[in-house]
């Protein structure tokens, strides 16, 4: 979803002062001591390729021997464990499938905390619950580390062209030293509040984004079944206060906007399967706060259902497929 | 919610031949004959006006006197019953409460079409079920007149203002003529399909609408309970793929923007009685259609739930109210 | 769902005094005036042969001729029209899908209404809107004639072997005339208050069985996931709290109990489709009584997604299946 | 809701060798040895009476000075820690509020497991996360300790009279140890599976109990604004297909059963609070292993709202009242 923030970011930087894009080119190559890097996946390897473009020394580990050999054909030092890389590095970042995987990464018996120096900043780009953040950064405290949340939006493409957006919670003072690691990876960085403020933004927006595309979905589905045209009805909702980016970027029904998935046989794009895992982190904090959130929550089992029923690996607009089929066909 | 298209709906004027905004001056007063208005509620007593600004002689009924009397002030002509209005009038706009009221002055025994004269033009600005249109316009047919539907957008301010938006549906040929009489009460008139696709775009809309101000409600209220600070998170939303209307332009939650009920104790705007109403239409379209609406059921039943509890004189958008509420308070 | 009853009806009838059973065998054969039949269904044609077994003359009608000629071969008299019918029966009775059915056969050009003679006793078996039926009693009242509504429960099994529940609403002085002819068809009649009190009692029933349903259907499968044997976890349920007729009559789970559609493939028993239409039904009557039904509303739109998800004539416990299908397979 | 199994174990006990309610009179007081408990709030202190009412020697702790004395005023012996108790008892029992208690209590600083002995019996009563359950399962495994879960179902009076009934997870060769000690208890004692799955039968019942109760309470509510008399739907529903727990034997409708929290304003019984947290269990449960719950979702959710509503202390089946209050009043 890389694509999601192009333009409209321009107005942020403006008004926040927490938003930085260009690097600081008057930052001297003094400053590019090796950073570490755990978590080589489809998003993590592409992310520590652009730190090596951008002529940080980076050293690097992973379960996965293949994933660790490639990183070293482009440049990096491969170690052992967690542990190894805390030892050696005094910026980490992390980019793990899940909650338990940070937990282990960061608490484990071979973890970063293990041996982590006093004063080193620990970045997890992970999407994890907010309140597994809050744990990571309590216990680095304890060691004299730094910890920030910075989950990110877009894909393996942005992360490939380095577009990702960050969502980075934490510290404030620390902001500035993680901003200069992460613009290098992406294309916007936006300071969100406390540790797990950047988990919470992304939550809460991918909630938001779910509920308005199966609303957009269903509303389009009835419009169509009432006799409308779907491009019409597109364009009325669009200037009507039924518009939603569901509606006027990302339009789910084939045939009303091309460039999206709806317009590729729901290929590409952000996986059903990813969209359910961020409702289920969404559903958790909101149980844990003890928040209503009535569709939030039927959006979750929606994608949860659409997930069994062969959806799973299909963009996440493909629910206007899933609930048009006609009765009997 | 009158406001709601200001602005957005100049491209919308070039970029569809049907929506047509400017009177057509050099249409002769000769063609100013009598125009039949039936309903003179909240929102027909200022429309009615409007066509009397604009040089149209009225003749009106409804079944309030006092509503009667305060038009007759104003220069229209009172008659006793829809039939009545039918006999002198080949123009009639009727701006009705709901299905059964519709049905009751179109085919009732003192019904219009007791008495209509062929090729009169029938204009029904009601929110109704738009089977209910259709079965008008079939009726209709049957005695030589054309029936089209025209429900608004804008509440009572917009219909004073003559700033309403009509959404029409019916034989093409007609929207001309339906268009003269629509721009003396509206400032957009967009033309959506046969008869009952106004109906079908208004329902579609607010359906959508619906689904996008609970789902803002709820992601605002998770936000805030997860520490984020309001106007950060409106603004990460709007800039991200969770944008909607109710999120950038009619925001939930005091403080964030001015202008809007939620910044006025939830007065004005939108009632939630009127949106648990429109629900129940787009429902009953989509169980009659056999049309899966989840999110769009389940907002049906929330709004349902408000006006049980209190909050039926209140802006839709105090769902944020509504969810919000702490636990043991 | 005929054995849905079986045995339970006993305490009932101990009960109520509106609950009767027995033919009243003392009624002379000069009772037996014909009895007119209108809509001769899967349902229609084993209920009319039931009353000619009984030894009732019948006079019926339906659109398809092939059914006409069934009856008609039983012994039966064909009419072309519901006029017709009217014309020679004060003993009226009809079964039909929907509700623009009912509507038609008695209110149409060629309707039951056109010729009722004063003091004709109808009743109208199909499953309808309650709203109709009470539409129908005062359209039928004007003309002098009584109606009543008395939908069944039993699928075409329990028609033929004249095993059908009705649940009777109308005037309770006319409950016996009606009886008499309802246990030749069924072997429990419930007298359940006013016109629309039939309809009102099965749509209530059906809805609580659905959610019942799906609840046993998701209770079943979360704790096989969380590696409880389900024999053991339903006769816990069925021990506590949890209880219901899903979970101790109908188990929806294979394997669990024998002589359901669950242990037959979901062939047989009550089809998706049909509790779809009366989940329709119910959601329209809380909708017009502003009564909030949310799971009723979340039930009715799941067995809406499943019709459009293959699932429309296997049995309504399928809804096990539908959910619980493992992700990536 | 102790009453809830009342007389309906009895076929419980016939059909599962792993029921045992009887005390083994036989067992020689020597088995007393003393036996550990911790956790003395509401539900713990009488259990741990019950205990010593059996001659049960008690060492007991609670972070609660003042619960510490009472018990210790009726003959337990109070020491300062879980450890402690660990270093003098080897079966003990824990009655906590929610995980994260539990966690602390085995295996935090001064918990449980630093000093447990091999071979003790850790038995916890406490209604948590199964997976929790299974940690801690692990955890004392490795300490040479056996851990089982054995959530109760009855409230503070249930546990006064020792009636409660408890679901039991944990290895089967240790059952008949967990046994002699819960019988103390309770009145009822069933095996439920391996570890967790005491757990999970109390939730699944609890989540399937949540969603029968709300829809008794909808259909409840449906029936009588269509005009139904209360008493009579539910002698129809109890009858028929419909009929759940919650219809027939803890009816929500003030007036149809006595003896209920609906005939006393909804006072006594199972709080709403309780019943949010066991949903929220449930969904954290059924979001862990990918299991789609459409209706025990949105159950959580309806009671999440009632306890921000007011509604947090009144028994569970308010939502009755909850969901009929008339619009406008």
């Amino acid at each position: 979803m890389a694509a999601l923030f192009r333009g409209s970011w321009n107005s942020l930087r403006r008004c926040s002062k927490h938003v930085h894009l260009s690097l600081d080119f008057s930052r001297s190559m003094a400053s590019k001591t090796p950073v570490g890097f755990i978590g080589l996946g489809n998003m993590g390897t592409p992310m520590a390729r652009n730190l090596l473009k951008n002529g940080y020394p980076v050293i690097a580990t992973d379960n996965f021997p293949e994933s660790c050999k490639e990183l070293q054909d482009h440049g990096a030092q491969i170690l052992d464990t967690p542990a190894d890389v805390a030892d050696k590095a005094d910026r980490i970042i992390t980019m793990l499938p899940s909650s338990p995987n940070v937990i282990e990464v960061y608490t484990g018996p071979n973890g970063i905390l293990k041996r982590v120096k006093k004063g080193t900043l620990l970045i997890d780009s992970s999407t994890i619950d907010p309140s597994v953040s809050k744990e990571m950064a309590v216990a680095a405290e304890k060691m004299g580390a730094v910890f920030m949340d910075a989950p990110v939006s877009g894909g393996v493409g942005a992360a490939s062209l380095a577009k990702l957006t960050f969502m980075v919670g934490g510290v404030e003072e620390e902001y500035n030293a993680a901003q200069e690691l992460l613009t290098c990876m992406g294309a916007n960085v936006v300071y969100c509040g406390q540790v797990g403020a950047g988990q919470a933004a992304k939550l809460c927006n991918n909630m938001l984004l779910a509920i308005g595309m199966i609303g957009t979905a269903e509303t389009m589905n009835l419009g169509i079944r009432l006799g409308l045209d779907p491009k019409l009805l597109a364009q009325i909702l669009n200037m009507s206060s039924g518009r939603c980016w569901s509606s006027d970027s990302y339009n789910p029904v084939p045939g009303v906007m091309e460039g999206v998935p709806s317009a590729n046989n729901y290929q590409g794009g952000y996986g059903t399967t990813l969209m359910a895992k961020d409702l289920g982190l969404a559903q958790s904090t909101a149980t844990n706060t003890r928040t209503s959130v009535p569709l939030g929550s039927l959006a979750h089992q929606i994608y949860r259902i659409m997930c069994a029923r062969g959806y799973a690996n299909k963009d996440f607009s493909s629910v206007f497929q899933f609930l048009r089929e006609e009765e009997g066909q």
